[in-house]
């Protein structure tokens, strides 16, 4: 059975000192124990093991009142390298982070309509992390891992892709297939999960008990975080509110269903609406999701009619879809992240606030907020360098141990 | 922010293992170690607080191989009683327990279509605490607590039921009127909570991780046990699924909504859907959902074609209602609890189960188990008489504190 065990709450507290760390630096222990609401002994502790690993540097001291100075710490940047790897549709995008979460350098590729063989993607994935390297002229040694999201249902321990129904993969291995290019330790997980972990850690979860990051993209889910963790369900795939059905025998969706709320706020769900509402329409670009989000956008910000429809019809659905969460988990708040839900922006966001009102009950609508994601770059990116973050912390006292022992890999390795 | 305290973390693994002791007495400290997870040390602390609390005693000793023998401790079962009330639409039913959780005295008092005011349901109440406390033949000091629990929104730590739609109270000081005449320390909840702490406690999820526990009654919901304890959200509203949109534009829920589960699959949900498919049916008795619902059962168990037709149609949303919970939360067991899954009982959850197949993604559905409830008595008297058990557990070491302090009565007292 599942339970916290004291090593889990120690590394939960862990991961809580460095988060107001790099939220506040610099900081002195006793700020750190009034924030986190640790005692002062398990806050010193925690620095300790944080000042071991270099993660973190002491900068000085503050006066306090009338008793002895402060010792101050701070993050140490330079301490080491998180890669964040987002492997989407259409893209794979990969940021190098220093430990204050700073992007030092960015790489993109292109995957093509045909390039569907996880071989294939994970060429554009090593590729990418090499970029990223070079181009920060860092030494290998300093990266503390890669985290990789990819779309789908995905086994965390054993690092397989169960189901990406963007490229109908099924059991592929792909942190092994990772491990011949790439030599650092290597974490994998789902962009639902990742941009949750990012909110939680520096967005607008940030401090928050309950939340819910509901993405909005090509697919759509619900990363949850409950007790000031992220939610995984036994099989690490809880979240699928892309496929809970809203209109029960509605449109077809692309796992096969009928009525899933993707199939109407996903967005081929919404290219759909428009090509119903308005088949001419110029904002219309068939066959490129990006363009016609990005055209509904820019059309919504000039109050086209035809723009405000779409995104009033989608809301129809939206709203209902986010107020069943609000009912089910009574969270603080609701983030909107990724790409659709960016490039719509605040317009979007006033319609769902109206939306869920109108299906939520009142009392756990009073309680929640909707609010678009703060973070300024790619969440999912930053979400999954902060998986190897986590890793990172979690191996204090051990051995160094990734999600899996990784050795070498046998060719074209981006070796440290 | 919230947070697992160490006491938070203290008073879980008291309860756990008072949990086992329960489950299996006599028992070592060895085997609850084993059991629980817990270090000997802890088990070995957390063991002598209970026999403190006289709630378990020692028992004797066996035999270890080839070590010195081990002290055996068992529930002390007249070390106290807990008293659990069971607030419904049309009657309260009152429980008393012993440590053991065994049921040593039962009280009903009907509730009349007329008598909703806040006064003539606390009447009941009191009466029926009176009449258990009295039946028992027990010292009132002997009772630790009564659990309460009343249909809709609950604030637990003022006492207050802030929604109860079957008689539109709003904002109604519940524990305030309580205390006038019962002079225990009481604890109100929801059924929702009541009844999934009583399969956590004693039921299908004792042991697990996660799972949800479905109500379905006159109202429906969803109580929610997530990393071993229950999720509330941010102020006790969570597991509204009843509220949650399975036919947008669908049928009217009494909460003023459209389309909610609750419409299609709620006892009146299903006396509407039986009158639909067949007006003149037999199995319907207007204005009593009890007496239908037992028809149903019963031309149920003789394969009825139209009590089959309307549990086919039933499941049609039940299944795809069910089916959102096992994609969202990913839990290890679903348990059918409340008068309506136990009137209709294993033939619905054989329907439930292909039902929520239908539309639930292959992987969660696969880590699911759905199972009626094993609780072989009224499972929110049994949940209400637990919140009863923690409290006194959770004042272990303080002043005794329940949910709130609560002084002797002004009139109609039962007096320890």
């Amino acid at each position: 059975m599942r339970r916290g065990t004291s090593r889990d709450i120690r590394t939960a507290n862990r991961y809580e000192v460095l988060r107001q760390i790099i939220a506040q630096s610099p900081t002195s222990r006793q700020e750190l124990a009034a924030a986190t609401g640790l005692s002062l002994a398990t806050v010193a502790t925690l620095v300790g093991e944080l000042l071991d690993l270099r993660m973190i540097t002491e900068v000085g001291f503050e006066d306090s009142a009338g008793g002895r100075p402060r010792g101050l710490v701070a993050v140490n940047a330079s301490g080491g390298a998180l890669i964040g790897v987002d492997i989407a549709e259409t893209y794979v995008h990969v940021e190098l982070f220093d430990l204050a979460l700073n992007v030092l350098a960015r790489a993109d590729e292109d995957v093509r309509p045909g390039e569907s063989l996880p071989e294939q993607v994970v060429g554009h994935v090593a590729a990418a992390v090499g970029s990223v390297v070079a181009q920060a002229g860092i030494e290998g040694a300093r990266v503390l891992g890669v985290g990789v999201s990819v779309p789908g249902q995905v086994d965390r321990a054993t690092g397989v892709s169960e189901y990406a129904p963007n490229w109908n993969w099924h059991d592929v291995p792909l942190l092994d297939l990772l491990t011949e290019h790439i030599a650092y330790p290597l974490y994998l997980d789902n962009p639902l999960r990742a941009s949750a972990v990012a909110e939680l850690w520096f967005g607008a979860v940030r401090g928050r008990g309950d939340a819910v990051v509901v993405n909005l993209g090509t697919g759509v889910g619900a990363g949850l975080v409950l007790g000031g963790a992220l939610h995984r369900g036994v099989s690490n795939s809880a979240g699928e509110w892309g496929h809970t059905t809203i209109v029960l025998d509605g449109r077809l969706c692309r796992c096969g269903k009928n009525g899933c709320v993707e199939a109407y706020v996903g967005a081929s769900g919404i290219m759909l609406t428009l090509r119903e509402l308005c088949p001419d329409s110029t904002l219309l670009h068939p066959e490129d999701q990006t363009a016609t989000i990005d055209a509904l956008a820019q059309a919504l910000r000039e109050n086209d009619p035809v723009a405000l429809k779409v995104v009033r019809e989608t809301v129809k659905y939206l709203g209902a879809g986010i107020a069943d969460l609000v009912n089910l988990f009574n969270p603080e708040v609701v983030v909107l992240s990724s790409w659709v839900a960016s490039a719509l922006g605040e317009p979007l966001v006033a319609e769902v606030r109206e939306g869920v009102a109108r299906h939520a009950l009142p009392r756990p609508m009073a309680a929640t907020e909707i609010v678009l994601s703060p973070i300024p770059t790619d969440p999912v990116c930053l979400g999954a360098a902060t998986f190897a973050l986590e890793g990172a912390l979690q191996s204090v006292g051990q051995r160094p141990a990734p999600q899996r022992a990784r050795q070498h890999g046998k060719n074209r390795t981006v070796t440290p």
